[in-house]
């Protein structure tokens, strides 16, 4: 099952669990895979920037995408393969595509900056991974001071059939989606698939504008699922409720740096991972930042009883 | 009156009113003013990134701050005077001041990168507008790609004494708050003012870490002088329930580059600003980011009735 | 008269001469003019990077601008009026042209990254100086972080009639100057003169390659001067005799940061200023860089005589 | 054989040669690694930035570091492994450690800024390797935009014992290695080797200031070998008078992102490499490029008979 430009719903973008000591927890693996899919996710993404990728050995990459993969049977899987050079990205590729993956998800490296840099670059990962590999373009300007305007990404879906999604993290990006579907409109550009990152911190808008849904990683993906589909039945202001009653613990897990911790702390107190370690290089959790956590936590338990959990 | 390291409530970022046609709009620079006065403001900043300064010529600059220390009369301002030279930076604070600014602000050039550089800088800015102007240090890394540790901070308040404030908008920068707290608590840093920007984005628990209060653009002051208080007065809970009824406009206006027009259109639509006109150049909202606001401001009316305005 | 595309020569970039007070030294001032054009310049640039700019106050910028281009008589003089605002460009473009400025040279801020975003701020830069201004556009990566392919080049000339001259030190940029005459060839772009910067690196090759010349501060304008004129006469071998000799000072005045502090030091040598003083803040010279640019010229002054001086 | 901090001489950083097809072209491997034994190296890089290092699968990268080592024998040889993630750094190092390397060399990634952040780096870098394995440190802004002060390669000296050689290439950097030799005399910092890249634009003098010698690609290590040894014998003028006569196609090479190319062409004239050919992707050297090499080859003759081709 290959992605294609049709994708639409929620990919959560899945994080790497790890025993205390560092080793994978295979386990959570498969618990996190079950619940991504109980939940409504449409797909799932992993080896991803959250998913801890570059602390993994190859070997140990190439296991826990094959773990998804099979486990999540059904859906579609989108596996990160960024690398410093196409060499690797290319090993990697094959590898997950020849296990199932559905796709592969490339961000820039953060040297680009002319228009024709950003699309030569694609122009060359393609011709490293293969034509019939479809790839998701990564737009995430905030952490790769890469800036790619809507006719560089027109003109990488154009001269490209395989780039078939854009994981839209560029900030402010509403106007973005607007001008990429007015391109579609006009006909200038063909369709592709567009997910949204940054934690879903402008999800509420961004499918109103005509995002097909999200593919980030906050701790609440049910969450998402039910603001993308309540938006899809019609029913705006019940969507706006609910991700408003989320958005204080959103925005929370959103900083830079400092997300992943809480999310694999909040994924852990939800029963979904074993534990919330990271491997090393790895800045912990404050004392501070976890009351923080759990106070949001209980805040949110008055509007959405999914985070109502027993004590720490 | 000149600004100290007490310092605390909320001295808002105020933006430049102009006319349509780019003329500066003196009435509503003065009822602007009067509604930071009457709504809680303890302080005021002007001609800061938000202030469009760089559009203004330097006799405009030299009037509009004048107009708003004259009119602030009671409050202190603070006048934003970073600039890519310290003749020019001199020039302006030297005018500010004897007009009876409080004291200015200074960000860092985004070529600085070391811990020296960073110190150094500070160190010959002090020695350009001289010893006894007291400044903010803005530490703003997402826009000026500068970081400063707490150390450095640190180096920048012991070694000039003419540093009573820090404008923090580090991202994350909740740790940042407590560390700096903690080295007045270990006595290895005089105490100095920490007032908060980035739109406000996490001043529910800024001040709850140890942040004086505000310093910020969010079209609602009076929202954030009311967190601030309500935190001071003990009351956490309705200090939070008041900012997450904001959250959801708060987050919009905090786009970077697009913040702006927001936040002049929301001050327009309270009676604030009589156009929500930038000077050019300038980005227009779009129709689509018009009715987006407005829907942001009818869903906020629910909770908070300072945002029930008439129909646009 | 005001600077055209066919500029040609050598446009010197010239620094401002202090006394060891800070002082301007307009002796030196004169003294350095004369030099200039008495050496073969074809034009002069003031204010530049080179010119210490940032450091001084505005009527000091428009009084320096006004005594080179008065002093300057038969030669078009160029003045730096790079800003970080509009404002500020235009006020000191109007002052400067009106006391009978050539043209305005204008370096890209370092915010710019898409192609778009660099055409847009020199279609804004010209809206605000005024169309009649013919303007240099500086294209110097290294120290802007702004590329500028050719294509974006041909963008702003083609759309902008008053950018008459390319400030050309890109690195690597041979093959830049090539694709840009290649436009000019294929009647794609219209012609515009190129004087390459870079203190001259490559000005051997450069000129072969279709410059008209150089735009950069090297302590031997006169040198710069004869290389263009030893290649337009086809006199390629004297020409690279010439400049290998001056090569290893050359490269040693190219330093980034460190190099204006070698020019003024040799320009003070060969009695051009009267002191090597920088205006603070600044980096003085060691005693070991001193003694290495005296081992410099001793080597020079075997090839070329004009190296030959007096003991320091 | 290990590393140590007493390695003087060149170090020459080798490319890796391919034929025309992309394939590696292990001949010319071992005929480039007799070459540089035979010029007078006193030791080997491979796979560094030169080196192509990202676009080789794992395997290749193991295998011609291997062939190398081998082939060397009784030369030290340092590998790079820089990578993005510590996972890949550690696998790489004991893979060619366990093959007989000497040593590796480590680039900071691009995102670190603060001091701390730098220092950190390295503390968690030596964690992944192993305290055992002597490394280099990178310290290359130009590249890698990572800024180095001499205090916190002194911190990095102290703090971690296998730290044992700084490449230095930052630009300007002769202060830097004063500053550095200065730290050893005043018995703040112990001694480590220092050897210069940047294709030796100012070994000339960098040996004059205390470098033990050159560690990078130019075309003509055996000049490198040449002037390092005139210096050590004390016969200045000598050591200038080659450098000199090699410095403008030094010069030439050392354009960012094109010197490879330069590197490789002039290694196949001189019959070192069978063929010039840089792995896709990659860009060729134009006609006109290559005919200013040829240029620059025969000039040379005139003062260095190693450069005394027979015609391409």
């Amino acid at each position: 099952m290959l992605l294609t430009a049709d994708a639409k719903g929620v990919f959560p973008i899945a994080p790497t669990p790890f025993f205390d000591d560092g080793a994978i927890d295979t386990a959570s693996v498969d618990r996190m895979t079950d619940f991504y899919l109980s939940c409504g996710s449409t797909g799932l993404t992993v080896l991803g920037q959250l998913g801890e990728a570059p602390k993994l050995e190859h070997a140990e990459s190439v296991a826990v995408a094959g773990q998804v993969i099979r486990r999540a049977a059904r859906l579609p899987v989108v596996v990160g393969v960024s690398a410093p050079g196409f060499a690797a990205m290319r090993a990697l590729t094959h590898e997950v595509m020849a296990q199932g993956a559905a796709g592969v998800m490339i961000a820039p490296p953060n040297t680009l900056r002319t228009d024709d840099q950003i699309v030569n670059y694609y122009r060359q990962a393609v011709e490293a991974i293969g034509a019939d590999v479809p790839f998701v373009l990564q737009d995430y300007p905030l952490t790769f001071s890469v800036q790619m305007t809507p006719a560089v990404i027109r003109r990488i879906v154009q001269e490209l059939p395989s780039c078939v999604m854009l994981k839209h993290e560029d900030w402010p990006g509403l106007e973005k989606i607007s001008t990429l579907r007015g391109f579609e409109k006009d006909g200038s550009m063909r369709h592709i698939s567009i997910l949204c990152g940054n934690n879903g911190l402008f999800l509420d808008y961004e499918v109103e504008r005509g995002a097909d849904g999200a593919n980030t990683g906050y701790s609440f993906p049910d969450m998402l699922c039910d603001v993308v589909r309540l938006n899809a039945a019609g029913d705006r202001e019940a969507a706006h409720d609910l991700f408003d009653a989320h958005l204080p613990l959103l925005r929370y897990e959103q900083q830079p740096g400092a997300g992943l911790a809480v999310r694999k702390y909040v994924m852990m107190r939800r029963g979904i991972l074993t534990s919330a370690a990271q491997r090393r290089p790895a800045s912990p959790m404050s004392a501070t930042a976890r009351a923080e956590v759990e106070h949001l936590l209980t805040r949110l338990a008055r509007h959405d009883k999914r985070a109502a959990l027993p004590p720490a």
